[in-house]
């Protein structure tokens, strides 16, 4: 955790996440936060698995993402993560990619509703929220 | 075509589409619009491959989409693609994605800028500008 | 279905599809296979999806690709698919991958064991099976 | 490097990497190959960033896996590689994949010719060559 509660993940760029223009393809971008948010509720001592657990999953409602910039092969990236909302029934992540430089390339958010296996609607507990409102 | 100039593609949910929740994974949509675009292109008649033959890519600068159902391996869905804006030096798309009983799943819009090789910014042909005119 | 049995199946090479060398990723070529056997089960009448009615899967025990040429974005290639021994418990594809014009490109075969959801082993229904044999 | 020179890369699971069976797809693995081809190079003190700038790609020729247990989500798996044939114009790889508690998941092999940007066969520099031989 840095200043201003942003997480930090790193992910080696692979082979497989480039295209053709040698660079990293643009929806990879949102796997990436997929693993940076995985990180980030691990660190904050809720892994995701541990909500699973209770039968909710965190189905996304909402992608977003702006690129500034691109990086290719091999490259190192921090993705940056941090909870902007937090309800019962809802989070919100938003995240920054930068390289090794600093240089931004990428910003994003995703929006999530606590649904159970069903996609129905549930509320987390208030444990677990307590847990993710210091990701804020 | 369709009326409203809705351009529709169908796209086979294959197994690697899908994630442990037994849906298609979030990510994922943003390669069916790609898949989408570059059929709409070619119903134009404005493959992708002849906009990259100036030198031109259609670079991402920003992706979005919003998710309201989810479907399984083996489901058809129709991605439906429009371009909403249209100049020298981008493009703008929006899509929506509905199962074979017309459930709407996802909407996006992805916004493109005319870059070259390098990334640095380069005007489209007229003709081709023309082109893809007519798909809004 | 072709002479010789060979089921075929054609795919358009996406962005996605593609790495930084040009051509597609070497590891999408599973994928391409099972979009290949996926339509030859449907076209066999026994989509894989009834096979997972019965509690069954088709786990993937082996895979193997030898690669003799390449394609790039928006290439259509044609997957041919056949089945080169079934029984009960197992099936195994063979795959031939060309391009438009007929020149090889990779060939391939996997190997699948029938298990239950708890993968253990189980065994076809007589009726699938009788299916599976017309794919040979 | 451990004893036998097996080389060590450890990846997380992620949810991108699962299918609707709950188990990373078969495909995915070819990709975990790669990542851990990738780190082993670069460990060994070559980069296959270092090879490209010679104009030298290292393409595959074959892959093969073979499937002997599953993993789910958030699994950290040791992909251990090894390099088993070296010349100037080929290298041969192999791996072993195994869970946290050391069961054996999957064992596979890539081969790779060394081409150029044409595709067409082209020698290693005798310096490199020299390298990944330390790799055997």
């Amino acid at each position: 955790m840095t200043e201003n509660n942003w997480h930090e993940t790193k992910i080696r760029v692979r082979y497989k996440d480039t295209d053709r223009m040698g660079v990293v393809y643009y929806g990879n971008y949102l796997t990436f936060f997929e693993a940076a948010r995985s990180e980030f509720m691990r660190d904050l001592g809720l892994p995701y698995t541990e909500i699973e657990k209770d039968g909710i999953f965190l189905a996304v409602t909402e992608a977003h993402a702006e690129y500034f910039g691109n990086v290719d092969y091999d490259a190192v990236v921090t993705v940056k993560a941090r909870i902007v909302k937090c309800s019962p029934v809802r989070v919100h992540f938003v995240y920054e990619v930068v390289d090794e430089t600093g240089r931004l390339l990428v910003t994003g958010r995703t929006k999530h509703a606590c649904v159970n296996a069903e996609m129905k609607p549930v509320r987390m507990s208030r444990e677990h929220m307590a847990v993710l409102e210091e990701g804020r």
